[in-house]
């Protein structure tokens, strides 16, 4: 038993959406949520900025004493994740890992598609990992640069979203890709959408979802979990104002957040 | 005659077609850029940050030895620029008031419409510049979040922007806008869709032409214009790698850069 609570970071708000799935299938779990949203978003800028930004999220959030820290970001977990395995103690986890492996499990055909923003797709964190895994599944990775912008303004359900992912998924479609991994946290909810351009036949991987299931089985392999009498607590730290963080925060967290958020100078760690 | 370098910072890289109008009109003048790439947008963040961010784009182009600072963000400009020319000895000029001035002239119908991010549309900045000049032109604002990631993934001539560009501005074309003051410096490039939504009688203003003109008759009238026979120096900085700049600084500038790049670490100032 480990009642000490899992930190959580994003490059913004979007990290929520793997809050989300942890609340539903952790839901005794304390959660310290960092969303870096005077920064955001990490998916344009080079290897070595974001690097130095992930950095600073984990030395914010070792302010708290954790279990385990989760890299909720595609772009953070795909350019980040073993330089910061390699310097810090705590167990860090990332998005690329839990995805790769539902996805090598759920492709018959062994073609999968990757979508993610610049960052992730640059760096071939997906593609190597499949290729770790099993040598014989064949990658196809797009950048999807249009999708955040979309669901940050609401155009979840749209003609053109409709286009626009129809043009990113075109190549997809060409080459028989059974299998699709979301590679950012934003794109699950677009999942309608891509479903509708993939077909009925596809899989849909959300790594946030992945993410949450491999911790369960990561904490409770080491007999880490929070006593399930436990009443969780949640805390938000973003860091541009706060205003912004309940309209934006509730879409990828799908309910209100009711709890406190405070604004933290990350720039200072 | 002053022949000392003008200074101009944006967000990003945005700003450079404030520059591209700055090298048309004042073809001797040497210019420092330094464009925020490692903390762009601007627009989406809180009116804090903006101007802390403000304060140390400023600190570090006064590295140099400068005759005047062009704020070419219309954010930046809308939200601090009042702060920064009260706390600054040298003189900064912003994007608003030149825009302003010319919408006021030629405006015939006193009904003026304003696009432009977030920031500023609720900064009311480009509002109340103009019911400074003329108490009876009604003014229409409209913040169009979706035009700068269109832009910058060169959605430039697209059906997408196209329909777009309809939803936005179809409240300008029902109460009979006559003049849009194109407030954020990626909107000059969708100039062709935004003139063909609004029709040709609508006059488009493009505050980084209009700035240019503005810092012309500024230096002519101190009698502080470089001296004709100088070969002008352009210098340019940004806060991420150097790498995405000539990309889109090119799409910007309308020409290749060939100029040095540097990145600096702004975090420092």
């Amino acid at each position: 038993m480990d009642n000490r609570p899992i930190g959580v970071f994003d490059s913004g708000l979007g990290g929520l959406t793997a809050v989300k799935e942890l609340m539903h299938q952790l839901p005794q779990e304390s959660i310290i949520y960092f969303g870096d949203t005077g920064r955001v978003p990490y998916g344009t800028r080079s290897n070595e900025t974001i690097t130095k930004y992930v950095f600073q999220d984990i030395r914010f959030l070792l302010n708290f004493d954790l279990k385990l820290i989760i890299i909720a970001c595609g772009t953070a977990s795909s350019v980040a994740l073993e330089k910061v395995q390699k310097f810090f103690d705590i167990p860090i986890i990332g998005v690329v890992e839990p995805a790769v492996e539902a996805a090598v499990k759920k492709s018959k055909r062994k073609k999968v598609g990757i979508i993610g923003t610049q960052g992730t797709i640059q760096s071939r964190s997906y593609e190597n990992k499949i290729r770790e895994k099993d040598p014989e599944i064949i990658t196809y990775s797009q950048a999807c640069p249009l999708f955040v912008p979309l669901v940050e303004n609401g155009y979840i359900d749209h003609e053109v979203s409709r286009i626009i992912a129809k043009e990113y998924l075109e190549l997809f479609r060409q080459q028989g890709v059974d299998t699709v991994i979301m590679g950012c946290t934003h794109y699950p909810l677009l999942r309608k959408i891509i479903a509708e351009v993939m077909g009925p036949q596809v899989e849909l991987i959300d790594p946030g979802a992945e993410t949450a299931r491999y911790v369960r089985d990561f904490l409770a392999r080491r007999n880490q979990l929070t006593d399930d009498n436990r009443i969780p607590q949640y805390k938000y730290f973003v860091s541009d104002s706060t205003e912004s963080f309940s309209r934006l925060g509730s879409l990828f967290l799908e309910k209100e957040i009711t709890n406190s958020v405070e604004k933290i100078d990350i720039e200072k760690y």
